[in-house]
C-alpha cells in the first residue's frame, strides 16, 4: 500500500534513497526460464544514467546492476530476482544547505509534513535516481516480450517550442540513440540541443515530450474496466517524476473531433483484421486490438535552477535556496529509456495477465 | 487481476453486463459509522442517467441503486456494502443485429479474440453502463471526504471546438448543473448545447473535455514513486469509457515552460505554508501539498454514429453497421458526475493510506 | 485489506449478514469458456444449507443461488459473476433478547469493540450463513479443476471422542453423502449420529474433525516461500466458521516421528515419477508433487445452546443469555461442503498461478 | 502472485537461494518514526543463526544484517526497508553430488518440474535460510508492536515424544534462551537436548513442536470472513519450512469437547472485560477479545539425513543419496525465533489494519 510496487503478475517492488548505500528492487512472477541478456540490461541503464553527456547532469555514477538471486545459468528460475546498484557519487555535504529548507516544485515540504522526517540528501526517496530500479526491470521485461516479436521505442518530440511534427509512422527510430537529446530527426534534433545548451546556461530548464510506442503487441492485452491498458499505461507514465499529462491514439485532439471521423474503419488485410485508420492507439475498449500503440507524455521543466529562489524553511521564514547543485536542464533526453521501460512492465504484466483469461 | 477492483484500502469491486439481470458492486475498506445520505448518492446516479434531456440517449432506466449488506441503522458497520441496479431497459433484441459484426471503435473485436466469446447485447461488459457502479461508490467516497473538509466538483470545459477558456478560480461551480451540459457558464453552455443539438441531427458524435478539481485536500495524500496521487488519478480518469488523455497541473503546456517560470514558490499565508501559483496542479513528489487539485480528461467522440459505417463480420466478411441504436452524441455532460466519483475514490484511498504513513 | 475476498487469481469477494436483504459475491478470474453445471452448484449448496436433518439447525432457507452476471448462454464470459442468495428466514425478532448481550464465544465482543456498532441480527457477518458463499465459488472452481481430472473429497472422520479410525484410502467415498452425518463409514456414521441427537437432547453441541482430500492434483501448484500450497490451505481451512486447528499429511504426529521413518522415498511407478509412502500429504516444499494431499480440519463445539449462560452486556453488567435460537448441535456434517469448496478456491487459484510461471 | 511476500500493509518481499550472493528483502508500510534497535535485530537473527550449538547444523553463517534504505538518523522514513544478508559459508561444491538427484522429502523433484530448472546448490530458494529474512523484519515488527504493548514468546514444546505438559502459564518465559534447546522447563530442555544428540549420533533427525504466544494484544485486531486474524496466523505458521500443522487455543482437542465445556464466559474483571477460560485462545470471530493468544505448531524431523536413502535421478534412475551435509537433527531450537517473527509479522500488518476499520 506504501507505492514502492508496480504490477500485478509481473511485478517489480523497488527501494532506495538518492544518497543511501545503494538502490534496487525484486522483480516478482519473471517466468522461468527467460535467457538473461546482462548487456542489453546494462545498455538500457547506460542510456539512462547521469553524465552522458553536456546536456544532462554531472552527477558520476556508473550504474552498474548487480544481480543477486533469481538468475542462475543464464536464465530465471522462477524465483525472485533481486538486484541493487550502488550510489557511487553521494556528496551528501552537497545538501546540508537545504536540510531544512523546501525547494520549490520539490518534494522536501510534502515529504516532511506526510512522515514527520525525511532523508533531505537528494530528494532522499523522491529522487528521478529510482528510476534507474524501473530501467532494469523493463529492460527484463523487454526481453520477455521480445518473445512475442513485440518491439517498444521511444523518442523525444518535443522541447520547450520545439516540436517535432512527422508522425511516428515518417521517422527512421534506428536513429533515436544517435544523438544525445534522443530525437531520430538529425535537424530537430539538433534544434533541441541548442534550445537545452541555450537554457543551460541561463541557469533555467525546460520541458518537453516523450512520445512511446509498442509495435506487434498481440491482440487482447488489456483487462475491461479499471485496468484498460491505456489506464494502466497512464499510470505508469504519471509516476515517473516530472510527468504532467499522457494522452494516446488521438489524445486530446479527439476532444475537437467527431465520431465519422474518429471511428477507426475494419478492414481485412492480408488476411488479419486490421483497422483503416488508427485514431484508438492499438487500444479498443482497454483491450489491444493489434495496431501500434503510441502515446505521448508531457514533462514540466526541471525544478532545480542555477537561480537564487525566493522559499521558506520549516519553521515558516523566509529563506533563500541558491541556486546550485547538479541537475539536467531537460529530463526528456535521460527520460526516454524510462518511458521505454514502464511501457515493456505494463505489457509484460498484461501479457501474464492475458495468458489466464480463457481456459485454452 | 482481472481489473474489476479499483482502490487498495477503500475498494470498488463491480460486475454487470448492460444487458444481464443487474449490474453492481462491493465496496470494501469504507471504515464503520459512516452516515449514509442515500439521497446524495441518488442524486449523483441521477445525474448520470440515461434520458435525462434530448442531448444524452433515450435508453430509459430509472437507476434506482438498492444496498443490500454493509449498512445498518444508517451506517456503514465496517462490512462490505454490496448494491444493485436493476437493468430495466433490457431489449436485448435491438442488438441481434450487431451479434456477429464489429462496430468500429467499439470493445466487439478485442472481447471476442481476448475471451473467445462475448455478451454482445449492447456492448455486454464494454458498456458504459458500468459506470454507474462507480458513481455509487465514489458518492460513499464523498460522504467520507466530506468529513475532512474535502469539496470535488468537475464541469464541462470544452465540447469539439467550444471551450470555456476561462480558469476554474473565476466560475461559478454551483452553476454546474443548471443546464442540461454540466458548464457553469450559461453562455458558453448554451453554445455547447447549441453544437450537440447540431451533431446529433447529423447523426454524428463530438467529443470533448471535463475539467476535475479538489478542494481542501489534506497535506500528505498519495504515495512516493509508484503510487502518486496523479498517477492513481491518470488511471482512474483513462478507466473511464471514452477517455484519450490526462493532464493535471500545467498539464502538457508545460513542456514548454521554463523551470524559472513553472516553479511554485512557498510562501506563508494566513499562518499556513502555501504556494503562490500552482502549477503543481496541488501535488509535489505525488503527494498533495494542500493546494487545489486540478485536471483535465479528453473523451472522444461516441462510436454509435446514426450513419451506417462499413465494418467486418466474424467471419472476415465485410458488412455494414447500420446507424441505429440509442446512444449519446456527446458523453461529457453525463461524464461529469464520472469523473467526480473516481477522484473521490483516489482520494478516500489515499486518505485512509495516508493514515497508517507514520507512527502517530 | 477488509478481509472478504480470497484468492489471487481466481478470486471471490463475498458480502453479506444472515439478516440482511441477501447475501452472495463476486468471483473474477475464472477463464471465459467454462461451462456451468448449475444442478452441480445447486448440489452443492443443498449440501451446506440449513434444515436438512434432524442433526441440523431447523432454519429454514432454501438458499437457491441466482446469478447476475459473466455467464453468458451457459458459459462464463472472462468477466466477473456475481451471484446472490436471498435470506428467506430473517426472524429478526429472534434476535432482540441478545441485542446488548454479549455470548460467550461468539463475536458479539470483538465486533462491538473493533467497528464501535454491529448488526446484532444472527451474528450479521460473523455468521456462518456467509460459507454458503463458499461454497457457490467453490462449485465454479470445481468445474474449473474437473476439467484438469482433480477430485476433491472431505468426511467427517470424528464426532467428540467417535473417530474413524480407517485411513481414507481404506473407505469408499461415494458413500459420504449416503448418510446425514457425511461418514462414509456406515457403522461409525451411525455412531456419530446417536451421539449428535444425544448431545442435541441435552441442550448442548460437540466439536469434530473433517478430513479433506484432493486426488490427481498436477505437479507443480503452489508457490515457494510465503504462498505454499498447505500454507493456504491452511487459512482457507482456519476461516471457516468455528475451525481450530489444521494439519496436513503426517501432521501434529510429525513430531514424535525421526527423518529415517518420515521421508517419503521417490519411485518410478507405471513410468511416473511417485513417492512410496506420503507423510508429505502430496506437498514438499510447498509445492504438489502428484501424490494425494490429505488433511484435517478441527471444528470447535458450537457456542449457541439451548441453556442458560451467564454472560454481561455493552454496560458490563452481568446478564443471563437464554438458551433459546436454532442452531446446529454439531457442524461438521453441514461443514464438508464447505471444506470441500475451501480446498477446490485453493486449488483452482494456484492452477492458474501455475500457469504462469514458466515461459511455455 | 509469486508468493515472496507476506502481509498487506505491513509488508516483507523476500529474496535469496541459500547459495547466492546474498539473501535479503524490502520491508513496506512501516510507518515513519519507529527508532530501529539494530541489538534488538541483530539478537534475534543470532538466535536463528546456524552455527551455535551442536544441536544445530554447523554451517557457519555470522548472519549480519545490513540495512539499505528507509532508516534515516536511526528512525524509519516510511520509506521502502530494503536489507541484506551475505551469504558467507556458500561451499557450492558439497552440492554437485545431488545436481540431478531428487532427495526425498526434498522440494527438488517439484522444483525441476514446476520451474524447468533449479539452483540446485543447498536447495536454493526453498532452503529455510530464507527465514532469516522473515527474522529481520519480524525483529522490526516487535519494535513497532512493542509500543502498543504487545509482548511475544515461543518455546519448544515438544521433541519427539518428550512433551512438555504443563501449560505456558506456570511456565518462567524469561527462560527461554536460557539453554540451547529453548524451553522454559530446565529439566525438560535436558531431556530433549539428550533425545536431540541421540538421534543426531544414530546419523538420524526428529520433530517437534513450538508453542507460539502473544500477551498484551488489544481488542480488535483480525478481519472478518477470509482474513481472521488465526487464519493468517495459520498461513504463517505453515509457510515456515518442515511445519505440519496448526492448532490455536482449544485446537485439536476442541472437537473432543462439548459447547457447555468449552465457552468462555465474559466477566468483569479490575474493570475490564474479559473471559473466565480461554479456550478461544484469544481470538473470536477471528478477531482478538484481549486475551493472550496461544497456537501450537508441529514441525516434521528434518529430511536431511546423515544415512544413505535410496532415490532417483532426473532421468528416473534409481540412486543412492548419500547421507552426508550438515543440517539440523531437529528444526524446533532454530524454529523458536522465525515462529515469533512469523506471530509479529501477522500481528504488526492487522494492527496497521485496524487503524482503518472505523472513522475515529
Amino acid at each position: 500500500m506504501a507505492g514502492n510496487s508496480f504490477g500485478t503478475l509481473f511485478k517489480l517492488t523497488s527501494y532506495g534513497e538518492s544518497h543511501g548505500v545503494s538502490i534496487g528492487g525484486i522483480i516478482e512472477g519473471c517466468p522461468a526460464g527467460l535467457k538473461i541478456d546482462f548487456d542489453f540490461i546494462q545498455l538500457q541503464l547506460d542510456r539512462r544514467k547521469p553524465g552522458q553527456s553536456n546536456i544532462t547532469t554531472q552527477r558520476k555514477e556508473t550504474d552498474q546492476v548487480v544481480f543477486l538471486s533469481g538468475i542462475f545459468e543464464g536464465k530465471t528460475t522462477g524465483t525472485p530476482i533481486a538486484f541493487q546498484i550502488i550510489n557511487e557519487d553521494h556528496k551528501s555535504k552537497d545538501y546540508s544547505h537545504i536540510q531544512d529548507k523546501y525547494r520549490p516544485s520539490h518534494a522536501d515540504y510534502v515529504y516532511q509534513e506526510k512522515y514527520g522526517n525525511r532523508d533531505y540528501r537528494g530528494g532522499g526517496r523522491s529522487s528521478a535516481r529510482e528510476t534507474a530500479c524501473r530501467v532494469v526491470a523493463g529492460a527484463i521485461a523487454q526481453l520477455l516480450l521480445k518473445l512475442e516479436g513485440v518491439e517498444i521505442h521511444s523518442y523525444v518530440q518535443q522541447v520547450g517550442k520545439i516540436v517535432l511534427e512527422q508522425p511516428y509512422q515518417e521517422l527512421d527510430l534506428s536513429q533515436v540513440f544517435a544523438n544525445k537529446v534522443r530525437c531520430p530527426d538529425e535537424l530537430m534534433a539538433q534544434k533541441m540541443i541548442a534550445e537545452i545548451e541555450q537554457v543551460k546556461k541561463e541557469g533555467d530548464t525546460i520541458g518537453g515530450v516523450v512520445q512511446g510506442m509498442a509495435f506487434n503487441v498481440p491482440v487482447g492485452l488489456g483487462e475491461p474496466v479499471f485496468d484498460k491498458l491505456h489506464a494502466d499505461l497512464a499510470k505508469a507514465m504519471l509516476s515517473i517524476n516530472a510527468v504532467k499529462g499522457f494522452e494516446y491514439g488521438s489524445g486530446f485532439n479527439a476532444a475537437n473531433m467527431r465520431g465519422s471521423e474518429h471511428n477507426d474503419a475494419f478492414i481485412i488485410k492480408e488476411g488479419k483484421v486490421r483497422t483503416e485508420s488508427n485514431f484508438s492507439g492499438g487500444i479498443q475498449g482497454g483491450i489491444s486490438n493489434g495496431e501500434t500503440i503510441y502515446f505521448r507524455v508531457a514533462f514540466k521543466p526541471v525544478a532545480t535552477l542555477i537561480q537564487d529562489q525566493k522559499s521558506i524553511n520549516k519553521k515558516g521564514e523566509e529563506v533563500v535556496i541558491e541556486g546550485k547543485g547538479r541537475h539536467d536542464p531537460c529530463v526528456v533526453p535521460r527520460a526516454v529509456p524510462i518511458v521505454t521501460a514502464m511501457t515493456a512492465l505494463v505489457l509484460a504484466d498484461h501479457f501474464l495477465r492475458n495468458k489466464i483469461s480463457t481456459l485454452s
